[in-house]
């Protein structure tokens, strides 16, 4: 018989006084915030490459870079056009509010719409920090496995939608879209799903279209706030 | 220019004294101890059941597995014929000293002399805490990409072994082997490396090889030192 031991954590709360002060500049500024979440190597930077290469109004758009200690990420979105600030943790898995905060001195933000924020490589550990943005996106490859949702449930509850890179490989692999699809939506039924391939381009146009109607309604919501 | 905005995270040393206090008790039983590490879907798991499979001497070995919420990995280990014992952390991103020496109290540890600990899939912080372990091995699947290793450090500079997995899968990915060993090399030079496919056995019996001559030198290690 497998013996369980059951372990209480308690989750820090003092990041979220700092992302409500961050959610209020972003609102101020009329800014979407998304903040992206996956493990290394689920495809985050070349999604991001992807989104960027395909919104045509590129100038209003910013990059938080979240790494641990080098700034390669940081160096292949600026080569796409618009404004990176680096955010390296020194060792930290994960982003929160305050890096932001300070992050977020270093932009322009009555020039932007939409800000984008690459967290640590880390399925775990960002899902808990709240960043003061508007919805969480969570980026895993099927190269992965299909059992991962209920292994990992907290980024699967806390996130607005769900992208699922490296389709091109399922043929390769033992992963079966139905059985993760159904348990991702066992913990969040509301969740949006895109199947993209970055290698292909499959799906990007889907998803950037999404993201697009996402940032026209930050827009029409504060025009009617006035 | 990117911006780049350092911050200085302190690494918790608190864990460090039940550590020492594991060794101890690994070292009293003449037991060698491997800490697992890697992403999720890195292969932790099917590796460990191939490892398993490999081993003559099976009656010896026990797993401790360490999960977020479910018992999906350690009911899979089970039925390998070994003894296992579940850690769920409750949302926590690592395993700690005195999470395993709690689990220690559920295994008879005179009957072993081989513990593996798979621990919670996270590249980033199971690197930072000792659990007693004569060495932690990461794995690694090459889907993750060949520039992980400067972009997380730690863990290649603190494992003594490294296991790419998934290189079946070599064909399909712009992996470039020799660039992400030479990186892998320049963190730790002295780490030992094993190429394997969970899915066509290719690598696994050398990694077996290996760990069983580990295994014999803890026990000549230990019949020494009487």
């Amino acid at each position: 018989m497998v013996k369980e031991i059951k372990l209480v954590q308690n989750v820090l709360k003092a990041n979220e006084r700092v992302s409500e002060q961050n959610r209020n500049i972003f609102a101020e500024n009329q800014l979407l915030a998304i903040n992206i979440i996956g493990s290394p190597g689920a495809g985050k930077t070349t999604l991001l490459e992807r989104i960027i290469q395909n919104i045509v109004e590129r100038k209003a758009i910013a990059v938080i870079e979240g790494d641990i200690y080098t700034t390669r990420d940081a160096q292949r979105i600026e080569a796409c056009g618009v404004d990176v600030v680096q955010i390296n943790t020194g060792g930290g898995c994960h982003l929160d509010a305050p890096m932001v905060q300070e992050a977020l001195t270093n932009l322009d933000l009555d020039e932007l719409d939409l800000l984008i924020i690459e967290n640590v490589g880390n399925l775990v550990c960002p899902a808990a920090y709240n960043l003061g943005e508007d919805f969480k996106m969570v980026v895993m490859s099927i190269t992965e496995g299909d059992d991962k949702p209920e292994k990992y449930p907290r980024i699967f509850q806390e996130a607005k939608v769900l992208v699922v890179t490296k389709v091109d490989l399922l043929k390769y692999n033992q992963f079966d879209m139905d059985r993760f699809l159904a348990e991702v939506r066992g913990i969040n039924p509301g969740i949006k799903v895109f199947q993209i391939s970055n290698l292909t381009g499959d799906g990007i146009k889907e998803l950037v279209g999404w993201l697009e109607e996402q940032r026209n309604y930050k827009r029409e919501e504060q025009i009617c706030s006035v």
